[in-house]
């Protein structure tokens, strides 16, 4: 195909255009900033810029602080900004276009489709969206097949993990491309290989979250309670090792085997409103390997001694010890 | 009552029984050792004291290095451990009982009975389970007043959280005293109301987790991308801010009102098997109304400003950045 052999590789991206410069938007648009790249906003509303311009500013402190790439501007985050009145203009120019328009499928597919209308045909065109598969938003595009999903995570100038996964109009070549150029401009990427609903992170935020408001609504938790129970608890294991770990930990030196047999009945305790899968001896076995494969030769004592010099380093760093 | 009147005052806690020495009653054993406390341990297993000793020496590295309280030993965290065969003498030396035995509701309400026994009358007993409420715990106690749920996280040494919640039969008072006597011990407590099975944290990590092993059940997400996919996104906020603040950021300048007003719909999204709850302008108003307490005068920017420090803390502290 043209466009793939025409397609810039991803260590040669330049010109990145936002399109859409909100919360997620304009997070986008301070990242790629401070990672060398020129950016190219649009943005309808009206006071647009102004609240670009203020968010930008935030972020740079904290991006100065981490230490800019080569071809940021040390000077201002503005030296490589253009914000542009027409998204015509604003695609014409991009190497990869990144889209974080409100989370509206209709929006959504017009707006992806008038982007794929404007934008070089050799040009990837990624979605900031948190929960629409490409599928049902690239219906309208010409060119379905270099349109893909990139989601990040608030803030995309400091969490790292971005999600790629593509539409069944999506051209494989497309996903591995985006996630190599994502991987290039610093991120985390996870490379999805099907479309679920939410994609992986925001499933497991919106249990947690759904698990909340339930809470809240039956008066059996604050909110202050809520947030401190994670900030005190459990999200402090969870920026070093992921739930799958965790559990690993508690099941001491049996590991994810000795927890799941020890504590898989738990799952039919009515601990959430979420019902509980089957711990089928398959998905026990897929839970204790992926455990093992993650550790990679790590002994629990292993884990555990990161674990805990990780905890300590993230009490130290909070000003909490 | 005159157990209430001869209780020691929570400050003037000396000697701490730990039943059962497993991870988490292990790590009970540590982190009161480091506290300055006298530990008396007791569990029924026949290697015990050898996993014991091992898990209080590799937790001792970081307590040291966190700082120990006066009291607790600077040459061995064995010092002040006592390691007994029998369970009535470990009781009858108690300021203040934890139990940690295995989640099984027939061996708790045995054990807690034997440990009620076995207790001088004043000393409150708490216990670490994981889901059970006190109500149906301490229904073969003589004086189930003073026994109360003291649930912590593992590692119970690093982890300041620690849930207080009383049974139908617990007197508030105990309570109280319990929630106190965490609080002087250096523990983030949150005391409770009512009991919900799960208490709060453990039903959010379960939605969370729940929702995980659907996730490999279905073949939608491996371990490896569930872990990073946490580690490198929500799990670096959750630190910092609980679901609730990171959600009010969500919002923009907006807080929590835009992003329930913008993101309210998703909740009917099928991004997880849990069922949402409904949207009630009563449920809206009571999230609102606790984020703006919880964030206590600082504005969308300051909480910004405080959580991109904190991101940037972590990555640092983990050697991530």
């Amino acid at each position: 195909m043209s466009d793939q052999l025409s397609r810039v590789p991803p260590q040669d991206v330049r010109t990145v255009t936002c399109v859409g410069a909100g919360v997620i938007g304009g997070g986008w648009v301070a990242y790629f900033l401070s990672r060398g790249y020129r950016v190219v906003a649009w943005d309808p509303a009206e006071d647009a810029e102004a609240r670009l311009r203020h968010l930008v500013g935030t972020a740079w402190t904290a991006l100065t602080d981490l230490g800019l790439a080569p071809g940021a501007s040390p000077d201002s985050p503005f030296d490589n900004l253009t914000v542009v009145p027409d998204l015509t203009d604003a695609c014409a120019q991009a190497d990869f276009v990144q889209e974080s328009a409100p989370e509206d499928l209709e929006l959504k597919r017009t707006l992806l489709a008038d982007i794929d209308a404007a934008t070089p045909e050799h040009v990837v065109i990624s979605s900031s969206t948190s929960g629409y598969g490409m599928s049902e938003m690239q219906v309208r595009c010409a060119h379905p097949e270099r349109t893909v999903v990139g989601h990040p995570f608030n803030p995309p100038y400091l969490i790292p993990l971005v999600e790629v996964v593509g539409g069944t109009a999506t051209s494989p070549e497309v996903v591995a491309w985006t996630s190599d150029f994502f991987r290039h401009a610093g991120k985390s990427v996870i490379t999805m290989d099907s479309e679920v609903p939410g994609f992986i992170a925001n499933r497991l935020q919106e249990a947690l979250w759904r698990e909340a408001l339930h809470m809240v609504a039956e008066g059996e938790a604050t909110v202050e309670q809520i947030d401190l129970s994670i900030t005190d608890g459990p999200g402090l294991r969870w920026a070093i090792q992921g739930p799958m770990l965790t559990f690993h930990l508690a099941g001491g030196q049996g590991g994810m085997a000795h927890m799941l047999d020890h504590f898989g009945p738990s799952l039919l305790s009515p601990w959430t409103r979420l019902t509980a899968p089957e711990l089928t001896p398959e998905l026990r076995d897929a839970v204790v390997d992926g455990c093992e494969r993650e550790a990679g030769g790590r002994s629990v004592d292993d884990l555990v001694a990161e674990r805990d010099r990780g905890v300590i380093a993230i009490l130290r760093a909070l000003g909490r010890v």
